[in-house]
């Protein structure tokens, strides 16, 4: 679609850009319009001055803020989990054991149906308003099924992660070592042309931290930024090898130390142009997880006070976590973590560009991707005040309305 | 919209007619259909015999259940307390002592503005599954500012409740017996004939026990069926003024002694037709105002054990909880109260059914008014397994597709 296009009479306009008005770091503008222009941000001001344009889309005095910027999602699988999640809510605990269930589903299903699942998810998302959504592989667990998922993750989105360490898959279960090899040798060679980032579940029962940096290392070798599962199910050295490495994420960040916490703060960087800084590696809090694992929740307070950048995002799997609304999320952020409604939404979108090294999304400023969502509410409170409620009204994504 | 018309292709259907098919009180048909006509549900069978009919909705696999019946919900009210909640959420108790805010914004909206939430809300909870609602009036507090509460009410549902004792208005503070008297007389004669039911906010701050029961027994003089706002903020009489005036719901039901659970487990009656029996007072659960001030939840499960009727509501209101949807209150109840997701999709729907002592909706049998939902998900599982993802794919209102 050609043409210019003015969203115009946004009540409430969330910039992230810190400085641009209030709010502080979202940089609220009121009565404000944004021009389009070839599918990028080309003016943001207010109402009253804005450009002429070919096209008009009125928001009619509602909130308008940048599309969620999902950083963490398991979309390419088959099958799905909701037995074993019935089973868990009468008691049962969450191990990640029924990761193996997917794994096999995974391996027998066509790409065909694959795609299908990515292709569902994608737009029940974009729906809901993410206009960025990290897909990780994983599920496949061999050469040829780790390149196919990351081929159709790639069809689906620019944010690709190979994450053939999720678990050590049944035929490897004695001989884990055989597998970090294969990870880090053919696989990673076959994946590495259709992935931007390598992930490792660091945990007990899956990789250990001597596993978790040999893979990461080589991942890094080849080219790929790193990210980390990491203290999710109990303590662990998840969040320091994410440190260590330079990870962009640290992701679930659950169960922390005060020196995991430290760790993640002494990468903080300063900000310019009225911008805070940041910690170079984010902590991506999915309390989806929690929320359907019942398990205790992160302390987003805790990690807002030592001054680590925290991103929020939907882990949306068909285990753990098989939600694709970042809305919820912001909403349980709210409730259940410490976070104001402000910071829950610049979590889920500046948050999620950070823990993605993004710039051209998560923001709304001249020259930035034209992903804009438009709430049926005044104001973004509104996304922790009426929890569950549909509030995207419409989104533009890439400047186009969807 | 005349003709017949046939949802077929129904993966798993609900019919909440114990002893029909599988899953006990839910009563699952496997690939089934339904036939409407005239608004009624007028055959449910197996898919492969159903009768022919003018117009056929494919529902394509997915799972059907009976429309949600959300018994508790305050939709007359003008504004909004978004600064409220967010200060509520950096810590600030809450004390319902905001309602006075909703009254000050109410008597000063004109009938259109207070239609038009009344409309925007409603049209935005059938859009989420719910055809069956219950409105009250309660932030008027004149004679004429709830008359005309429960006419705009009226607009939009048969069921419609007199909430005058909501709270004591600020300009009968010193004399609440003043207003109490003016409840229970001309207010209660002028707003009768638009209600069906009576309501009290029984709770300290509010309504005291022997106000509470003097205003319910001239409501049910004047023909009004009984409900309570029992038992929320902390212990009191509501439950057991509930059972006493034969209620047809205690709503809340936060704080619970032994006592009121045996109160109302001792109106139990036995069912028929493989019913299990109910409690002619049920307990209705409405976890949306304890997601949304941070409270804790009441327990269903100790409910549900102890054999009370429990049901399911949004409590939508502009301050304690501004949700309208039922399946995030479904998989509230599932997260946090110990019901499984079976129980919590029989409480929104058959359960709200009782709750409102109706036969006709929250049910799938042959008479019923025709109101279904399709699921975008293959199972009701998915209800609490998905939770935030917007899965109504289409409802059915008096048989009409929307």
């Amino acid at each position: 679609m050609s043409g210019s296009l003015l969203v115009d009479n946004i009540g409430e306009l969330v910039t992230n850009v810190a400085g641009a008005g209030e709010g502080g770091p979202l940089g609220i503008r009121r009565r404000a319009a944004v021009l389009v222009e070839e599918g990028r941000v080309a003016w943001v001001g207010p109402a009253a001055i804005a450009p002429a344009a070919d096209r008009r889309v009125d928001a009619d005095g509602a909130a308008v803020l940048p599309g969620f910027v999902d950083s963490h999602a398991h979309l390419v699988f088959a099958g799905d989990r909701a037995a074993e999640f019935a089973a868990r809510m009468s008691g049962q605990p969450y191990t990640g054991g029924g990761i193996r269930t997917t794994v096999a589903a995974t391996r027998a299903a066509s790409d065909d149906t694959l795609r299908e699942t990515v292709r569902r998810l994608r737009a029940e998302a974009l729906r809901q308003g993410t206009t960025t959504m990290e897909i990780k592989s994983g599920y496949g667990l061999t050469v040829a099924d780790e390149v196919r998922s990351l081929r159709i993750a790639a069809e689906a989105s620019d944010e690709t992660t190979f994450l053939g360490a999720h678990l050590v898959p049944p035929e490897y279960a004695d001989r884990p070592d055989d597998y970090v090899g294969l990870v880090c040798g053919p696989m990673l060679r076959a994946a590495a042309p259709h992935a931007r980032w390598i992930d490792v579940f660091c945990e007990r029962g899956a990789f250990d931290a001597d596993h978790a940096r040999a893979i990461l290392t080589c991942g890094q070798a080849a080219g790929l930024g790193v990210r980390v599962h990491a203290n999710q199910l109990g303590p662990g050295p998840g969040v320091r090898l994410a440190v260590e490495l330079g990870a962009a994420s640290a992701d679930h960040c659950t169960h922390l130390s005060d020196g995991d916490i430290d760790a993640l703060a002494a990468t903080r960087v300063d900000g310019s142009d009225g911008d805070g800084g940041h910690t170079t590696t984010v902590a991506t809090l999915l309390p989806g997880a929690e929320f359907s694992t019942r398990s205790p929740y992160p302390d987003a307070r805790r990690l807002l006070d030592a001054g680590v950048t925290v991103a929020l995002a939907t882990d949306c799997n068909p285990g753990s976590s098989y939600t694709s609304s970042m809305p919820f999320c912001v909403a349980l952020a709210v409730r259940e973590m410490g976070m104001t409604p402000a910071e829950a939404v610049w979590a889920a979108t500046a948050g999620g560009a950070r823990a993605l090294r993004r710039d051209d999304v998560g923001v709304l400023r001249p020259g930035v991707r034209a992903d804009l969502t438009i709430l049926d509410a005044p104001t973004h409170l509104h996304l922790a005040y009426r929890p569950g409620v549909p509030l995207i009204r419409q989104v533009l994504h890439n400047g186009v309305p969807t």
